[in-house]
């Protein structure tokens, strides 16, 4: 057998809080405009009160409501399945498993807590939101999720993926969602997951019947991603493993790594490995600082790995992970040590997706392509040493609105910068 | 609970045989020149010999290999879902339950033929293949089974489909295969199912490396895809139900229909439902008459529903249900009233699977919202007799490779004649 599920009665029923396993205690966000550590009632006009409850818990578990649990089981728990064919072809002795994120009605992992914060917000009266989107994952995950609370919803989307992506435009509008390229005033520029969340957030502030919604990044959103980690332990111990030895995930804003590594951290024999691209190495090239979580100014500083908030990446097509910041509760993990960063070009990425989908038989967003190069490395390196190595990676993600990216690449019309 | 999974060790190790079950033997297919009989030996060009015996088998069962199975398990038991948002949205007293077949590595059920034909072809010493696609939808599955089994493949893609739909065609080539526009030898036609097919037949006669596959039409195709209604039957029995009243499936050249559909043909009290395309009306306006499956004559006449092998089908978005003739075993259900048959016109499916998408949170493919179409005009009606009928359709693929005909429709774009 190489593939374990369970049935939607064992999905998990509370989230996984990593704070009070942190090395040293999280620093709090500051106010953009006083620089004090900002007070719940500071992000009121942008979330509702039970999201900001979550930003700062520190309760080792938070229940799950029937409601979320409800839409989570149309397509979780996810399965687990080893990567029996990849293995084969590497002739490594490692036992290499994923995590399948992309059978959720939008494709990736984001659609977890997409449906938490449609959740929420609707209980709390909010009827409209606003949000971001890079590579479109999130705008669609929240378009899907919207559609289900009756939300109506406004996604900013980096101009660049508005453009090579037509896809997942047209996938959040056909849950209702309507999109606009990003940044709004300046029609010339390819945008950046920063000026989409300046957008995203200035449209919000200041209309009652509207909150912001965030893809990535904040402490809440990773919280809803440890289901992935949770499932897998209890899928790992179906396969007959006791726990990997590495677990890896492609990271951006961190949500997807953060998903599936969060519940490892306790365990201090694991070993946790982001995966960035080269071209926007936040964890491997950033300063660890308190900086702005978008480009204007609009959000709180955040301790967190940064390459400034005015860094604009290049139009990869990777666009999921063009971040200049990093989820605050990873880059703690990252500078405590607990966690390794890794970044890799982006033509390696593409060459180990295809190799995934020729093997596995599945084609992964270019972002999911980011952990299995790295996964690849790991096991070749196990293959030098001889050693039986447990692998699990997160494939937070389908590439099937991706293709023009490897259209791009087969053909040699991909930028090699990253 | 409203979706229920069967664990990878579950799949049905044999295949359902319609034939003994038909109210009418099965007259046989002729040979082009001749029409005379067709013998084995004139198949052998074409496939392997497995897979004519399969063609002409009588027997109730057929074992599925195990080299099949374990492929297979990559993604199957599919899950069976109770669609209780869209009855929600009806006002149904109506129970819709689907069978989610988009889960395969190449998202639709076609999955299921691809690895068995390119096992049996690999297995008999075969190095290469040649299809036709439509819609790409097969010729993305086949790609995927060849790669899985080292076999070269090359894909003659309906050209309408080639320039609508080139997300599938980089698909098949991310997994490997080579594609061309199809018909080859007259640059400016629109293409058909039919012309593919002859020119696929004309690369593989006369290479002894080559062989033939079809993705359609031919009883070891439907035979594979009867894992579908199999699976189905054991997890409606799950669900506390005992058998539907309506099984729905759209009708191109009938696989997935016959897939789902025929394990319930012994069930009397089961209605069977094939859907198709108002523009390419098969089964609702085609005549039942000896017919070639391909447009140049080069195929066995084949008893079935044709509306003539030269018939050239408007280039409408719903590609894989755009065959002039249709599967002998579901010709012979429906002439017999054994089955019932509809056709829908594209505003309408469109229509249909948009409401899917936005209440059940999956986009499917246009082929499936043919099935939605009449799922939901079934559960119309029983809110008027206040019938709490249970309807079950298959839900044969996503449509995360469409989307631009969703563009289309949305923007008043799509020729409504069909």
């Amino acid at each position: 057998m190489s593939r374990w599920t369970l049935p939607p009665d064992r999905i998990p029923s509370a989230w996984f809080n990593v704070v009070p396993h942190l090395p040293t205690p999280p620093q709090p966000p500051l106010h953009p405009g006083t620089r004090e550590p900002v007070v719940p009632e500071d992000l009121a006009p942008l979330f509702p009160t039970a999201l900001i409850e979550q930003e700062v818990s520190a309760e080792p578990w938070v229940d799950v409501p029937g409601e979320v649990l409800d839409i989570l089981r149309l397509w979780r728990p996810t399965p687990l399945v080893r990567a029996t064919r990849l293995e084969k072809a590497l002739g490594t002795p490692a036992r290499i498993y994923f995590k399948d994120e992309s059978i959720s009605p939008s494709g990736s992992h984001k659609t977890n807590t997409a449906v938490a914060q449609a959740f929420y917000n609707a209980r709390e009266g909010t009827t409209r939101l606003t949000t971001e989107t890079g590579a479109g994952q999130w705008g669609t995950a929240l378009s899907f999720a919207a559609a289900q609370f009756d939300l109506d919803l406004k996604v900013y989307m980096v101009r660049a993926s508005y453009g090579q992506k037509p896809y997942r435009r047209i996938a959040i509008e056909t849950w209702g969602g309507e999109v606009v390229p990003s940044p709004v005033d300046e029609p010339d520029h390819p945008g950046s997951l920063g000026s989409a969340i300046s957008d995203a957030v200035r449209d919000c502030v200041g209309r009652s019947d509207t909150h912001y919604a965030l893809g990535s990044v904040l402490n809440h959103v990773l919280l809803h991603q440890t289901m992935i980690g949770l499932e897998a332990k209890e899928q790992l111990a179906l396969a007959g493993e006791r726990l990997p030895d590495v677990v890896i995930a492609p990271c951006g804003g961190g949500s997807n790594l953060g998903g599936i590594a969060f519940p490892f951290v306790p365990d201090s024999g694991v070993r946790l490995l982001a995966v960035e691209p080269l071209s926007c190495p936040t964890l491997t090239q950033g300063r660890y600082d308190y900086d702005f979580g978008d480009t204007a100014g609009l959000t709180p500083l955040m301790p967190m790995y940064t390459l400034g908030h005015d860094f604009v990446p290049p139009s990869i097509h990777a666009g999921g992970l063009r971040y200049h910041g990093d989820s605050p509760l990873v880059s703690s993990l990252v500078k405590d040590e607990r966690m390794e960063a890794v970044a890799y070009p982006q033509g390696k990425v593409f060459e180990a997706a295809i190799q995934f989908a020729r093997t596995e038989g599945k084609i992964p967003a270019p972002e999911c392509g980011h952990a299995i190069a790295a996964t690849i490395d790991e096991a070749l390196a196990a293959k030098e040493t001889g050693e039986e190595k447990v692998i699990l990676f997160n494939y937070c993600g389908h590439g099937f609105l991706d293709l023009a990216a490897y259209d791009d690449y087969t053909n040699g019309r991909l930028d090699e910068i990253g």
